[in-house]
């Protein structure tokens, strides 16, 4: 039987869960490949770490020279997080004639076009399966098995760490801080959650995803964003009476002019197959115009099922499709004019959840009408319940008001207008509606 | 650019779709396949009839010659249905170094290993996406995307037109006939829907799906099976006021000793993914050992969800990705001994939903509870009402038991006991239920 010699650089969490599935499991991958998998070279920072894993003799090495210099390993996982020195090991490894298997999405959507402009230069392959999404094979799903659609919209939950902070405070009527806390100690959140909970990683995924998906080429950074770090639980019981969820959604909607992306907390009618996505899971619904809605739902992280995504492309390279894939479909291609361009964030048409303080005295509604009226925005339906705490009739009431569509613009421009009306107090809480 | 000529043998609903696809979207499919794909013939059965998708001249032919004997031709879709002359003209195509894209999940279920040893002998491929769920891409994802994975199980609703009447009776209450009258009025069922509703349909994709994900080799007829054409609408309440609903589910579940296959109306928990699954749609739940469960869902038939899928295989085989996995993975390869032998039917364990009618006097239940106990089966929960139809007590009254795990042995054994018993009138129903 033939061989593929592989080698992973940086065995933490994934790597050590990818060099058990090929030290472990020969069988299967042979299989499947069509050729032994063989773990010639583990790449660690430190010898003396104990590790997880059993390598067998000679494996393990501190030195990248020791995979660089060996012709013999064709296929590279190359798993160390952050943009240097995983962007120079992965250049150094290209050049030296090795294919690479990452996870690493912020590289990719940090340097993709450098990356893969050097890859198919030197007649080389990255695949990235892992980088989006861990177990759902997205990236294959959208490149390959979808490949007869126009794709028309993706909607993704896409942080799992955001997902299960959001389904807890939910579910156990939690606050943020605590569940944060939680997630924490079970592990899926990192110490400092900034980067999840802020909607960056599911920005940096939707632009890896619209990229593939629409030929957009948009910079992470551009894409509008709001995270999950301010969510009040009043607006998950709002949202739970008025039949909905909040969930964080990453939305890329192809319009007639352009294309429309986004990453905010949104209210999901519950029942629909996103607002069932609970804990650390991830899902996506995309909508091709040849085979309608299809819907994916897996775990999005974790050891095994991002290993899982990462030895499938290990795969994907020994037999030879990845190459293919990646000669045809030219990803991060700056010589390619981008597809579509981005629409103007304000022109964004959607219907809003507010919520917002004001004073219990005749004559509020009417104004804060007026001025929704006067931005173009009609009323859907309004919750405001009698304050039941104590007898005495309180100083302020919440009130929660559901639009029928509008512009990003208008809704941007009632909510400045509404937080100055003296009936109101402190800042209003705007959340985006999926119908 | 190159140029990649196709040919579509049968131009029925799917062959059209396909065409128009080809035809109308030829900016996208030679994106994706870094190549044109040229639509050069179109073999039809009569010139004369009336089509829904204009042909260029010289494209339309009724001469499968045009096709074998043309060497610039080396894709073909062949749409037809039916065992023959499918089985021949796939033959004959192959013969002369044409790559197949089929639809024909029976032709596969039935002549497989004859198509695909051929296919091998000629260095031929054969490419099948569109013969299991349509348009949700179930083969290349555990052919490729979970290749990393031992499945452990894999749990679809993979028959649409009997989902569709399911979901129609459940949520309307209609008889089964009046909604596969409607059924057949929306073009979901067949005149003949028989093979939809018996299960057949079901059991041939199961067939296909066993052999991919966990290298059975297994003739479909030979798959337990129960439709949903005896299925009561009093089934349905029950299974609502027990909390669930009612599926076909096709399962394929890997234990120590081997595969368990069946096809069966199952109670299915409310709020999990399959439960909610409606109307024509399909969807697939598989457990993989690295990647956890990933769930599918979309539209399982249709002129465009299914020509979705043969136009992504159209494009994998120009590429020349369907070769090398058709190469490696040997599919359908009788020489190679089966990985796992199928399970006797009757001692799979499961819990199982009993519904009988029995004499309305003291006893009745202590008679029934006393066979169950006799085939070790024990009592989960029973549902009986109060007789409220008029004010004089009903002779006989329906009784609803589920119970807790049973072999498939012990509950068959106890239904022909509880079915002898004095006090019972009728035949019993009885149900899988999955946990």
């Amino acid at each position: 039987m033939k061989k593929t010699n592989v080698a992973i650089v940086g065995m933490g969490t994934v790597g050590t869960g990818v060099a058990r599935l090929i030290l472990d499991h020969g069988d299967r991958t042979s299989r499947h490949a069509g050729r032994t998998i063989w773990l010639k070279k583990a790449v660690v920072r430190d010898l003396a770490k104990p590790r997880e894993v059993d390598l067998p003799d000679g494996v393990v090495t501190d030195s990248l020279g020791d995979v660089i210099h060996d012709p013999e390993i064709s296929v590279v996982a190359q798993l160390i997080g952050g943009l240097e020195p995983a962007r120079t090991i992965m250049l150094q490894l290209m050049e030296s004639g090795k294919d690479i298997v990452t996870a690493n999405k912020a590289l990719l959507a940090e340097h993709g076009p450098e990356l893969f402009t050097r890859a198919r230069e030197l007649g080389r392959s990255i695949a990235f399966e892992a980088a989006v999404a861990g177990g759902i094979p997205i990236i294959a799903n959208i490149s390959q098995c979808l490949s007869a659609n126009q794709l028309q919209s993706l909607e993704g939950i896409l942080n799992g760490t955001s997902n299960f902070i959001v389904t807890q405070m939910d579910e156990r009527g939690a606050s943020y801080d605590d569940v944060v806390k939680q997630a924490q100690e079970l592990g899926y959140a990192e110490a400092d959650p900034t980067m999840d909970v802020d909607g960056t990683d599911a920005a940096q995924k939707l632009a890896i995803l619209a990229h593939l998906a629409f030929g957009a080429t948009v910079d992470w950074s551009d894409i509008p964003k709001i995270g999950i770090d301010n969510l009040d639980p009043a607006d998950l019981q709002y949202a739970r009476e008025l039949g909905y969820r909040i969930k964080l959604l990453a939305v890329a909607n192809l319009a007639d002019d352009g294309l429309e992306l986004s990453v905010a907390p949104t209210l999901v009618r519950i029942g629909t197959p996103l607002a069932e996505v609970r804990d650390a899971f991830n899902a996506i619904r995309v909508v091709g115009d040849a085979v309608g809605p299809v819907f994916y739902h897996g775990l999005g992280a974790g050891q095994m099922p991002t290993a899982s995504a990462v030895v499938a492309d290990v795969i994907d390279t020994a037999v030879g499709r990845t190459k293919l894939t990646f000669q045809t479909l030219e990803y991060f291609n700056i010589e390619q004019p981008p597809r579509v361009k981005l629409l103007d964030a304000l022109t964004l048409m959607g219907r809003y959840y507010f919520r917002l303080h004001v004073a219990n005295h005749p004559g509020t509604l009417a104004a804060i009408a007026a001025v929704l009226e006067k931005h173009a925005i009609s009323i859907a339906s309004v919750i405001q319940h009698e304050n039941t705490v104590g007898a005495a009739k309180a100083d302020s009431v919440p009130l929660v008001i559901m639009t029928h569509e509008a512009s990003e613009g208008s809704a941007q421009g009632a909510t400045v207008a509404i937080e100055a009306l003296a009936a109101v107090t402190g800042p209003v809480v705007r959340l985006r509606v999926k119908d």
